[in-house]
């Protein structure tokens, strides 16, 4: 009985389909609800189904914390108790619904209460943020758009090599998955006019990330050692960080971008824990110049996340993929990041989320934007019958998917969905 | 008995100094506690002694929302109710305090119970910070800066004068006065070296800035029109936007500050109405070329509100004022602030903080910052005794003060007060 959660000959009683997102070595966290019982509520993603932890809460089959820890509008109560909490219940959980283990799988009543499909619950943000941070740690995506913008000889700033470049987003528009977008309006002002106009973006773009969800606090004034900030990551969503390259354009210098980026960010609703990714860890890029101490990471902190991304004009039947890149290509890794943004005395909180920054890889088709993928618009994606796209239109839908590939089963991220509305 | 609390010839039956901040014609908002009764509750200054307003909730002298609202953790629950009960509530605690109202004031019980000694309370953070933005509309603070590192030909932005520029801050170190600051450290290359060095940072300032509290939430996609932005406004708060220069001068390119502000920012403990501060709006400075549609504004929105910042050595005994302004001078107001925000589809939520930029006047003694008062370390301030001051040093207090002038009163805000400890 004493089978680690990710061993991959593990089976559950639930079938599930090689392919699907959620086997039993995965058990991502997320809020759901049904339209019989409304109120959302902490859910573990099972093959078709999610396992309702509530109900196994009453039912006194988990034993984590105060009653009603799984009834909280959100994970921070849960995620707040720390990552022995986290081991513990994923162990348990993993026990419940292991094919050898009968008290779940032989208890129909129970099953009945606990097991939901899938194909009936509304998911909803799996956590409160707190605060929201994006970071900007592709080396290639920074060195495409660099490229684009200043030339080949210029494209990396003279800063990016020594730090994760990163910046505050904003926490208030970060949404769930299939969350409809408004096309943001804004002061427009492209080179060939004097004076800016207040209109609907025309450069719209999405950002392909994933995000890290910190489960832990940090002290203001403290700094993190490279065990303390992997110790604080509880898991990883899919992001996508919703820009508007042209109101971006004209309101960045000096202070950063702001409103092209805060009317939506997406992620995904299943938080997949950092113990489920274990089995994926992979050294990251070969750091040249040496990160400054306080940088130094002594692990290997990237994984092995493959990503995908596809388009469906409102039009189309069907989405056309666009990229497919991977999430171990980036440059700074997640704890890196972390190390990196409480090195100046920030407090770090519970709910905090980290977006990596856009994920491109070496080539063409890892690109993980549309403004690297037509290259400034001037090479428009072409798509199933005529349709070309340099930047997104009304109606269109962007879908993101990852997994990490294992033997005969993968740990699923499900999707992060938008579809665009037009500017009122 | 329909006096408006705004009325100048209003007195109350305790006795308020024509030189205190907190007269009856204030009644700012604050969250306290003493040492007999530590959980910290919502409180009103009057004079030099603090209303308990769970006290009077309990004793049913307040009809404001459901029970509790005032022994909450923050004052967010009670601004969520909006303006109409702001205004309500503060004409009621008026009538509770007026000299010419028997209730409280011959009710010698009651009296002892909500009426606590000012020297005996420990002031807590106010609100649930829930986002900090921070501004740059100073025309003049931006003008110093932009003179300094750019010329006299290049000060202003291009964007500048067509919207108030922004950026998000880090909501969470945001912390109330007399919070002690400890020196942040961080990456620092001086144009002198090749390499950066992370190292505690040199250039160490403040920033002198109002802050305006969010009381109320608007939908993401939305946009908020003149009035609407104004309604949202609970009140203000005096902020002081600790920054390493040194360390925001090499992290900045191209996504803006981040650690550099990100280690603290303090505010002031008493939030001051927007109602308390009506006879004291005035017209802001003259807007050339005039604002788009969405940031038109037809009413004053300015405030006139003195400032004053004084400096004090840790070896020294007394503070040295090193700078005297008026919030007046804003070239933003903080209601364009506001629509500006939302005006992509931002959601705008209750606890929300929006610094108002450094503010600095049209004179050399009216400058917002060490930055600008000793222009980049070149005319360092002398301070009595013979110390000099370029950036602030491990030991010195800063204070930040405010009021508006009435005519025999004053609308204070008291103080927000912050020391600098030693990076470790």
């Amino acid at each position: 009985m004493t089978t680690h959660p990710n061993d991959p000959s593990l089976r559950s009683f639930i079938d599930v389909d090689a392919a699907s997102d959620f086997p039993i070595q995965n058990l991502p966290y997320g809020m759901f609800s049904t339209a019989a019982s409304p109120t959302p509520r902490v859910g573990v993603a099972i093959g078709n189904y999610v396992l309702d932890l509530w109900e196994l809460e009453q039912d006194s089959r988990l034993d984590v914390g105060p009653l009603g820890l799984f009834s909280a509008p959100s994970l921070n109560a849960f995620m707040a108790l720390g990552p022995k909490v986290w081991s513990k219940t994923r162990a348990r959980i993993s026990e419940l619904l292991r094919a050898d283990h009968p008290e779940l799988r032989d208890n129909r009543e129970l099953r009945a209460r606990v097991l939901v499909p899938m194909a009936d619950v509304t998911m909803h943000m799996p956590f409160a943020v707190s605060g929201y941070t994006d970071f900007y740690s592709s080396k290639e995506h920074a060195t495409n758009v660099g490229v684009m913008f200043r030339g080949k000889d210029n494209a990396l700033q003279p800063n990016w090599l020594y730090m994760p470049i990163g910046y505050n987003g904003r926490a208030s528009t970060v949404v769930v998955s299939g969350t409809k977008v408004k096309r943001p309006r804004g002061q427009l002002k492209p080179p060939s006019v004097e004076v800016p106009s207040f209109a609907p973006c025309k450069r719209l773009d999405f950002e392909l990330e994933m995000g890290v969800v910190v489960g832990q606090s940090s002290p203001m004034g403290g700094m993190l050692s490279e065990a303390q900030a992997e110790e604080m990551i509880f898991g990883f969503v899919l992001l996508n960080d919703w820009s508007a390259r042209d109101i971006q354009q004209w309101e960045y210098v000096p202070l950063g971008p702001f409103l092209a980026k805060a009317f939506a960010t997406s992620i995904s609703p299943w938080v997949v824990t950092r113990e489920a990714l274990e089995p994926f860890r992979l050294a990251g890029p070969e750091q040249e110049p040496e990160p400054l101490d306080y940088l130094k990471q002594l692990k290997a902190q990237n994984y092995s996340i493959e990503l995908d991304v596809s388009l469906r004009p409102g039009s189309a039947n069907a989405p056309t993929r666009i990229s497919r890149t991977n999430f171990k290509y980036m440059y700074w890794s997640s704890v890196q990041q972390l190390m990196h943004h409480a090195s100046s005395g920030c407090a770090m909180n519970v709910g905090d989320l980290l977006g990596s920054g856009t994920i491109s890889g070496p080539e063409r088709n890892q690109r993980g934007s549309l403004l690297e993928i037509s290259w400034n618009g001037t090479e428009p994606v072409e798509l199933p019958g005529g349709a070309k796209r340099s930047f997104l239109e009304d109606g269109d839908s962007l879908v993101m998917r990852g997994w990490c590939q294992g033997n005969g089963y993968r740990i699923g991220f499900g999707e992060v969905e938008g579809t665009i509305l037009p500017a009122e």
